[in-house]
């Protein structure tokens, strides 16, 4: 007749698989990621959080979960404790979590990786191949070459086969995930008018930008406003074009500030070669994701909004074509928490462990 | 060492009570409380979910969950229909969760209990225990007197006995959930001054109001404003009586629309008839909700949030006292979908059906 | 030394001209753009409002105007009556501000000008010279000819002379105005690659879809989201083509809800058919807007948020160009209820009447 | 006929008065309450503000307006300089505005007074007649007392005649001012039932903590939020009571923070003595208020919203209550950036120099 068929389906493929216990360390469990990877993996049914710490606040001392997210009282009996890569050994961790800013994860994840513990990083010290792009995008050199050569980038619709097998997955950036996601399959199919340009126009909610105060996100400066940023400059145009494998000179990505707390929505206007109807566009992308259980494409015409994807792991696609012109819409919704950071983190955990992908994140 | 305690706890109580899939129906799944009703009921490990009926549109075709909750989009493989009472059957149905008007729950309730279902209504048409208030409160002349002899209030944390057992659970409103949570230790114990008088002063999120558009749910005339509304005339005050065995006439309740979407604040005033120290009033509170896991008593002197507790089942409380006069403020905060509405119903559920009263709360 | 510079200049100006009091009419006082004219209105030192009107409520009750408008208790002694255009005359009225829907506008127009009276139109009736584009933009033969003929696009940094002598002015669309401030000095120049196409992403607030409840402007569906709307087929493109004397078939345009009240920003991408200098372009707009007394340019690099304008009249621009490639970036921004309606109808009655522009609106 | 009538008013007043312009100094120009006094100032007839300077920030250089306030960008000619006593002299300063902490105005107002200017000073320094209550409520000794005893509490509704004359005023909080205003009708005239005590429960916009970002104030801490504070606890208690000349056993004060930028709402509840019907209640603060221009008494049963006070300097006030018990419940707004801040300073700047008390706050 009829079911909540999630649930039916996770517990099959879960039978059949007997997963052990996977063991969990969150490096930077303060922040907003942090706390979103703390809510689902504590609804994740095969996982064991063995060690919290926060990052940049060595010295101080342990304090219970509830001091950073009131939300989290009484959710877990574990402290949060300053940085120590001591305990995180094999013996008592199978994979890490760094929701850390990216020079701490570019310190520390080589000795993670020596220590034997796979890494997932939600940083961006570890998404480009091109290490000479870091100076440009990041501000640093990168010295860490090993690590950067065995990376991963963790878009798990693109990579999966690669992922299940990564040590060290760098998970992508919520903006660049919205983008790539939308473009993938136009650029592959070779549809795209690339002389033309593609333009990305998103708009993310605050906590994108992180816990810090600053006068930037301070509560009156950010409601009742939008604000564009980064225009030329944002770091997460590397990574997109890396992964779309196109040349920047006719990309143009401009983030924006919209006074909410979860959502990215990005518009992303292209010109394809030759103009095709809807119906076309759509098969394209339902088959290009037709093994993605989190992904969701909308073929009636409507489009997605930031409400629809919002506290899930979904990314929405939807999209609307001008028959006669070629000019094509695509609307690409997730939730930059969810997808965007912490629920991304937990679907590449997934697949390194041969969980179904969307285990914890429904 | 540590770990997310809820997830192993959840383990152990479910693995020894082997619970059976409970076949659940829901009628008024196209409003707010049907789609938290349904994104709750997709992640509950053993509820098969047969029938989803919209109110009030007999005589409309069946459509998809997504028409009317594009989040949950590719979640259900059953469509919504118009409502019609045949296909709820004992063959087919365990309980019925109505999420609709009162005045449709208290014309389907008696014929859907004469079929041997159990019922959870969440609206307010078996909540007042005497039915002469129906017409004062409710406007209408209450006809389902043997139903509502039978009816449980199911505020679970002080009735989960009865409501274990019972046939029609009448769940309570946001605004008295909050309320009766925070004044229930105190009024039993007889601490409270009545003479003086009690003070609640609640704010609530606007999804509370239901999905119906109105001017005065119209965007811009809640965003950036703050209303008081219903003084002296809203219908849970009755309950909130009720429930706290106390008389009206000091009892003052004014509720507030917020420009959020989800969530209750309420702050509540009283004077103890002795000045008392916190520790003392904390350890009333702690022993009397010590059974009820989705509740939260703040000792440390913080307070409640709305952000503590949204887009969870938790009723969270805090307080602050002045121990020299007896003056005491006791701020209470819950989900007004969630604990106030869905949640409760599913926690109820749960009560009724023997699974750990939390599962698919956390 | 210094001083608050604009009152000063309004003295200056005004104490030479000796301006007599304008006598308004405003029909369709009770929308949100009615209430914006009548707070302006209140501020304005020679203006007699002597007629307020609702639209479409013929053959109800006159009623008071903190009815509709609570901010406004006090501000009016005359009432709000339903609309009757017999009183309108020359003896009693000089200019009446039509806040009313473009079907009501079309038909009482003709008849306004007819009896000798200046009118501004804030909807879309009048916007297009080209007639032949009413039925497929608005859905109805445009019967009345003359007055088209006749009517002023009302965007006073383009239109000042012909609006000073104009009958009807058609106050021009919330996302036109922001959209072709920012190109019409680019377009005007030739500067604009037009092969390569301009993508317009505009983002408004909620107010600028009016006043009328519905699903889509209900709260909880507005707050914490932000939908893409009216792709290929919003209203205020013609107006937008005509206006910069371009074609639409690479001219893209996307509006979006903002879960905000007040305030429009459009991110305007174009690519220079040679690439320039970021001085070069700020003094292409400083000069082009140099006697406009409303506009700001922005030289410094930094760019305007919707805050900047929000509560005003102004239209702030900013851009970033890359200068090796000609890829140039403009955000402009202004209040959809100022600026965009009814702040720019003011402005236009200035001009009409004399005043300075920018009387009642600092 | 009909008219806007307060600028007929206004200029009707300002015509037999002919007041010269007075010159301004804004202390504290770089904050929220400065940036409201600015634009205040900039729309009033007769002001010149001749100085602007940034509190606490001594050796930094000076800087355009627009640089704090992008809003104001073009508004005015001189710049913000960095804070320095000594070009503030009676030659070329009628008044100087304090927008500073209160340990900056304890330190700066003496000096000022000592120089012969009238001096209005939004924070809390000089608020409280009883010198002695600082240490508690302010944590410092106040060792300006003959500047205290010469202070007048800016309340204008209520001291007008003495502000008149006044060298120093001392701003009221605005807490305090929605309660006071909302009170003292009641309290004056013997109404009260003090012994049963009075419950105030405020919750207002995130402008009025300030623009120093922190970790409470961080959008997303805000955004979706409510949260009380303050609790037994909040510096505008002392002012309350001493202006209402009450004792604070019996007071309860409770304020929230909403997320919202601008607007108070407080929600007073008391017992009357005698049950009272609701015309003599209104007919009690019709008449207490009957030469309050800003003041604006709800008879006919609704109640004002903070939409309705937004923007404006108005204090709206609404009520019901049960003529049975006596119940009283008084809902009071007004903007807490306008009557709460800088729009109240304006008035009180009207009332000493003899301009309509309305002058630029309508």
């Amino acid at each position: 007749m009829g079911a909540a068929l999630e649930n039916e389906m996770l517990a099959e493929t879960t039978r059949g698989q007997q997963p052990k216990t996977v063991r969990v360390a969150v490096v930077g469990a303060t922040g907003y990621a942090g706390r979103e990877l703390l809510t689902l993996l504590s609804r994740h049914p095969a996982v064991r959080v063995t060690h919290l710490m926060s990052s940049g606040r060595e010295g101080r001392k342990s304090q219970p979960v509830e001091k950073s997210h009131p939300a989290l009282r009484g959710r877990f009996r574990i402290a949060c404790d300053p940085l120590d890569l001591n305990p995180l050994e094999p013996s008592s961790v199978d994979v890490v979590f760094l929701a850390t800013p990216h020079e701490l994860s570019l310190e520390v994840v080589p000795s993670l990786l020596h220590r034997g513990l796979r890494v997932i990083d939600l940083s961006g010290a570890f998404r480009l191949k091109d290490s000479s792009a870091y100076p440009h995008w990041y501000g640093f050199e990168h010295h860490a070459a090993s690590a950067l050569e065995e990376a991963v980038y963790g878009l798990c619709e693109l990579n999966a086969p690669r992922i299940r097998k990564a040590h060290l997955v760098a998970n992508p950036g919520c903006y660049a995930s919205s983008i790539i996601l939308a473009l993938a399959p136009l650029v592959q199919a070779g549809w795209v008018d690339l002389n033309t340009g593609i333009v990305c126009d998103s708009k993310s909610g605050a906590s994108g930008a992180g816990r810090a105060p600053s006068e930037k996100l301070h509560f009156p400066e950010v409601n009742e406003n939008l604000r564009a940023y980064g225009l030329f400059t944002h770091r997460h145009v590397p990574e997109m074009l890396e992964a779309l494998g196109i040349e920047g000179d006719r990309f143009t990505f401009v983030p924006h500030l919209l006074p909410i707390t979860r959502g990215i929505l990005s518009t992303v206007y292209v010109r394809l070669k030759t103009a095709r109807p809807r119906e076309e566009i759509f098969n394209l992308y339902h088959s290009f994701y037709a093994q993605a259980p989190l992904m969701r494409v909308y073929g009636d015409g409507s489009l997605p909004e930031i409400q629809s994807v919002a506290h899930t792991n979904y990314t929405d696609l939807g999209f609307a074509v001008d028959g006669r012109t070629g000019r094509l819409v695509v609307v690409s919704c997730l939730d930059n928490l969810g997808k965007g950071a912490a629920g991304q983190a937990i679907q590449n955990m997934n697949l390194m462990f041969g969980f179904p992908e969307e285990t914890a994140l429904l």
